[in-house]
């Protein structure tokens, strides 16, 4: 089973629309994405703030489907794959009972911080990314299976 | 016991200070507000959005005791008292262990949506005031008792 | 000249890692949307909250080529185009002095609020899309006669 | 005259009460605190982020008076008071049009970043609470004079 996140659609979250503002949605995906971590053991304070070594994000993207509202239990699964010796990325899906609200990706490059060069990602990284992808995996087969 | 809200801070709170940016720890509280609300079993999507009645914050406070970082375990209790007919308040208590890191109030009145005028405290309200306070007086009868 | 609108970077746009967190940006973006609909004449109170047409975000994404930082200047530039008669997409460009820092899109369809079913253009956005659209291309007209 | 900000409300200040979000109008002051120092001569970026001293807020409180809509055009005034060798306030008056909608407050404490100990205000600092007050008191005079 892939990670997953669940997090109630909080009334700061929406606009005057009435229903979430398209920014914030990303900023749900970037909760998942640290409590992935944070379950995997990372340290989150040490991994977001002191560290020599950062994964700021160079792309991000977001697909709405159906809109988002106060109260709505979202659940958002993660999916975290390697992209080279220094990259990966995230596709996220989020979800309201049954249906799919939104899709989203984002794109991370490993940095040291201080000259800001790109740099092989470290150990809890990749271990984060084969464990979740392995997980990831095996939803996808039972869900062929489930299919089949 | 008073309600309590368990909140990990988000990446997204911080600034470039390295903590909680200070109007989001108001957020937060909100958040405690709702998920209350949401426990004694109100509609948080009709409550915030859909409704003719409303409860604007006319006032908020809050004073600071101790940064909060990435990754930090906050627990927000929360303790509403009913002001008059129309009006209530709820203070908030945010900690991180056994450190108290901030407290907050804000203060609420009812008024009619379309007029913007003033008006009773609803049935539901009225209730919900009514469980928190007398569990809060609970844990200040249950304090008290301990430290005798 | 394509539209432009200057933003100075706020503490509260930036995060623990000292830079503007992703996703403000693509709030940024959007606020030089509304001042650009404003500029054209739109009355922005009523396009965002009560009116029975609306135009949410399908997809939107974002490319980082360099951080920003509080206090940053950022100009943002605004080429809207029409992608159908029900939808527009607009593309954004982040500059900090001569650096593109970011470059952003954002694609929206026009709905009808209560049914939230698809529905023309009004006639403000498409005076909008035209007038925006003629400037875009009067400035990559003088763009290729600089450099030829 | 007070050092004063102006501000349109963003679609992004907003919830779905229609209205601006309470939290939002203490970041909105705090947008106006550092337009005024950066318009005294204090560099921004440093001041906040790199620096090895800082000005947390150990208190912050704000009455609303009015609702805010998406597209008002807000007037933040601004009045600094020092209130000891290491602390200040900021009063902050919000209008809209001849309307206060507004009033808050923010209290500054000056720390030594690395130990988080109090310590004198610097020199700019003094200078920029000088400035203001003066302009502030400046403006108290002709007003009373208006009114004899």
């Amino acid at each position: 089973m892939p990670f997953t996140y669940n997090r109630t659609v909080h009334f700061q979250d929406t606009d005057a629309a009435g229903v979430v503002y398209f920014a914030n949605v990303l900023g749900i995906c970037h909760e998942a994405y640290e409590e992935s971590l944070e379950t995997s053991g990372i340290n989150i304070k040490g991994f977001f703030s002191n560290s020599s070594v950062a994964f700021p994000i160079v792309h991000a993207s977001v697909d709405f489907l159906r809109p988002m509202f106060c109260g709505d239990k979202l659940v958002i699964s993660l999916m975290p794959q390697k992209l080279g010796i220094d990259k990966f990325e995230i596709a996220y899906e989020i979800s309201v009972g049954d249906m799919v609200v939104a899709k989203a990706i984002t794109r991370h490059v490993c940095i040291e911080v201080s000259s800001r060069s790109k740099q092989e990602l470290p150990d809890e990284i990749i271990r984060w990314l084969e464990t979740n992808r392995r997980d990831a995996e095996g939803a996808e087969r039972r869900k062929s299976r489930e299919i089949m």
